[in-house]
C-alpha cells in the first residue's frame, strides 16, 4: 500500500499515543495534529518526538485514557477541548497562550479554528483520527459533519464506545457516501480489536448464539490520575448514568472507589460491540454482552481480557472459540494498534471508492 | 451486500461441504458445481440437497478431506479429477457414465470440458471456489490461468496449504490484475482462519516476534477412510516429501500409522501461513511455525487448536495474544466457514475494483 498521511484531532491520551504508535508503523505518516489551542502541520511528517516532549504535562484539560479495555477518551464535560469553530463562535475561549497544549510544540501555531484548518488541508490528508472527547455524544458526529460540509473526502476514524453514537453516525451514512468519506467507527480495543476477533471467531459457525466480551484493566497510574475515565466507567454501573456520573464530585467518586476496594466490576455495558456485530450480520445485538473488571490500585489486570464466541457448526456441534489478550498488553496498546490498523484498512476501502460508515466487523471476512 | 453467486470446482470433500455451508449463509447462492464428469448450472440457485444426496458415495475418486486443521484436499496423484480440458485433450478419459460424480444429480449433465463451461458462464458468477485436488502443485494455478485467458473477471479462491503454491499465484498477480480477477489464496483453516487470527492478534504489538500455530484434529471416520490425506500429511513428516509419500503403498501408510499408535505429530510444516503473514507485513516468515497433532483413531481432538502471537507493545511490554478454536468444531467447519467468509470479502474487494492476489491477512486491518 502506498504511504498514508493522517491527522490526529485531539492531543489527549489517545491522540498522543496514536502519534507514538504510528512511529512504529510502516507507510503511516502523521502530518497534522491539533487541539483547541492550535494546530501543527508538516506534510513531510511531524516530528513526533518533539511534539510529544514539548507538550508532555502541558496538555490543557487532557482527556484521560479510557479506563476499561476499550476506547478511551470520553472524559468529563469540561474536558471537551478541541471543539474549534463552535467554541470560537461562542466567544473565543481558546488560544489561552502559546504555552498551552499543542502550541508548546515548535511545529504548532495557535489557531482560532484548528479543525477548520485541518479541513482546509484535507486534500493532503488520507485519514483523520478523531481522538476527541465525546462526553457530549454528538460532538464527534458534529465534527464529522464539518468535514463532510467542508469538502473532505478521505477516511475518518473514531475509537468510541457507546452504542448510541454508532446510530448517530449511521444517520449520516448517505452524507458520507456523497462526500466520499469512509467513516470507521468504534475501532479501538472494544469495540474494535475484540469486535473484530469476535467476527473472525464466528467463522467456524453457521449460527452464533452468544458473544461474551470480558475485559480486565489494571491502571498503572492509579485511580487518582484517572478520575476522568473512572467517572466515565462509573456511568456504566447500574446505579448511575451519564448525567448522574457527570455530576459526581471527585470526593464522591473516591467514595465509590473505596466502597469497591478499588476493584469495580461492570456487567452489560453499553458497548457498541453489539450493534457493530449485528450490522455485520454475525449475530443479534442482544446476544452480545460486554463487561469487565477495573482495578484502579494495581498494575496487573484483575482478569484476562477474553472474547468467547459460541455457536453452532454446520455439522451440528456447539462450540466456543476464544480470543485472549496477553495480560502484559496495556489498554493503550490494545486501543492504538488496532485504531491504526483499522485506519489502514479504511484508507484501502476509501481508495477503492467505498464510502459510508463501517464498523470493525465490516472489515473482517463476511459472515 | 448484494447477492453473491458462486461456482464450486470439484465436488470432493471441500466442494460438497462448501455447498452445504453456503445454505446457512445469507446472500450466497451456489449457481454452478462441476467435477471431471460434468457440470450443474442453475442461476436461480442449485438445489444443494438434491445434488448432495444424489452424489453421496458416488463421487468418483473423491478427494478426501484434509486431515489436519487446515485446508483439505490435496489427495493422491490419481485423484486429480476435475482437470477438464487437459485430460480431454489427452484422449477423453472423462465421462465414464451418467452415474458417476456430479452427473448423478438431475441438475447436472455430462461435459467434455466442465471447467470451460463454467468459464463460459463467468459473467454470471461472482466467485469461483477452487475445491480441486492439487497434489500437482500447479494444477490450481493452471486452472486460474484458464479463467484469466477465458475472460473471467471475478473472485477466485482456494484453500491450499503449501507455501510454494502462493509463490506460483503471486507470479500471476499482474495477469490477474489485467483480467480483473481478485484471487484469494489459502483461505481455509490454516492458512486462512488462523492466519487471519494471527494478523488480528498482532494489532496489540508494534513488533511481532513469534507466531505459533498448533492444530489438533481427531478424524471422526478413522484413518481407513482418510488414507489419502493421511498420505498428504505424511509428506510433511521430516522423513518424507511429496514424492516419497506419493509412492507409498496403502500397506506402508498403515505401517506408519501403526508405528505412531495412530497419533502423528507434525512440526515445522510447510504451511503458507508464514508467507501470507510476511506478505501482509505482520512478521517475517521465519518467525512463523505451524505444527499439529493428528489422531486418526479418535474423534476427539488430541490438542486444542491454538494460535499464539507474541510481540512487543509500543510501551515496551512483551506479551502473547491467543486464539483458540473450540474442540467441538470440526476441521470441516473451520475450513468451509472461513472459505465462504473470505469469498464474501473477496467479492467486496472485486466489486470495488481491487484485483490481484490476496491472502487472508491482507483482508484484515493493516499491520
Amino acid at each position: 500500500m502506498d504511504d498514508i498521511t493522517f491527522a490526529v484531532l485531539g492531543t489527549g491520551g489517545i491522540g498522543r499515543r496514536a502519534l507514538e504508535v504510528s512511529q512504529h508503523k510502516d507507510a503511516l505518516t502523521p502530518v497534522a495534529a491539533c487541539d483547541r489551542h492550535g494546530v501543527a502541520f508538516d506534510f513531510d511528517g511531524l516530528d513526533v518526538d518533539e511534539l510529544l516532549a514539548a507538550t508532555e504535562g502541558n496538555i490543557d484539560s487532557e482527556p484521560r485514557s479510557g479506563s476499561d479495555e476499550s476506547n478511551g477518551d470520553e472524559p468529563r464535560d469540561n474536558e471537551v477541548a478541541t471543539d474549534g469553530g463552535t467554541t470560537a463562535a461562542e466567544g473565543g475561549v481558546k488560544q489561552h497562550g502559546e504555552d498551552k497544549g499543542v502550541v508548546a510544540s515548535s511545529q504548532a501555531r495557535p489557531s482560532d479554528d484548528p479543525i477548520q484548518e485541518v479541513i482546509d488541508h484535507g486534500d493532503r490528508i488520507d485519514a483523520v483520527l478523531l481522538a476527541l472527547p465525546n462526553y457530549e455524544h454528538d460532538f464527534i458526529p458534529r465534527t464529522a459533519d464539518r468535514f463532510a460540509e467542508g469538502g473532505y473526502s478521505g477516511v475518518m476514524i473514531d475509537v468510541l464506545k457507546r452504542s448510541r453514537v454508532i446510530d448517530m453516525l449511521d444517520d449520516r451514512s448517505e452524507e458520507f457516501e456523497e462526500a466520499g468519506i469512509t467513516f470507521i467507527c468504534g475501532a479501538g480495543a472494544t469495540p474494535g480489536l475484540l469486535t473484530g476477533a469476535a467476527a473472525l471467531a464466528a467463522q467456524s459457525f453457521v449460527e452464533v448464539t452468544d458473544v461474551d466480551i470480558h475485559w480486565g484493566v489494571g491502571l498503572k497510574s492509579g485511580y487518582e490520575d484517572n478520575r476522568g475515565t473512572v467517572r466515565e466507567d462509573i456511568a456504566h454501573l447500574p446505579e448511575y448514568d451519564i448525567e448522574t456520573a457527570r455530576n459526581l464530585s471527585d470526593e464522591e467518586i473516591e467514595a465509590i472507589i473505596d466502597d469497591h476496594d478499588g476493584v469495580i466490576e461492570f456487567e452489560d455495558m453499553e458497548h457498541a460491540d453489539d450493534v457493530l456485530l449485528e450490522r455485520a450480520g454475525v449475530c443479534d445485538a442482544e446476544d452480545v454482552s460486554v463487561g469487565g473488571i477495573l482495578d484502579v490500585r494495581n498494575d496487573e489486570k484483575p482478569t484476562t481480557t477474553t472474547v468467547r464466541v459460541t455457536g453452532r457448526t454446520f455439522d451440528g456441534e456447539t462450540a466456543t472459540n476464544t480470543f485472549q489478550l496477553g495480560d502484559e498488553t496495556s489498554m493503550e496498546a490494545n486501543v492504538n494498534g488496532p485504531a491504526l490498523g483499522y485506519l489502514k484498512a479504511g484508507v484501502r476501502r476509501n481508495r477503492a471508492g467505498e464510502y459510508g460508515v463501517f464498523g470493525p466487523a465490516d472489515l473482517m471476512p463476511g459472515f
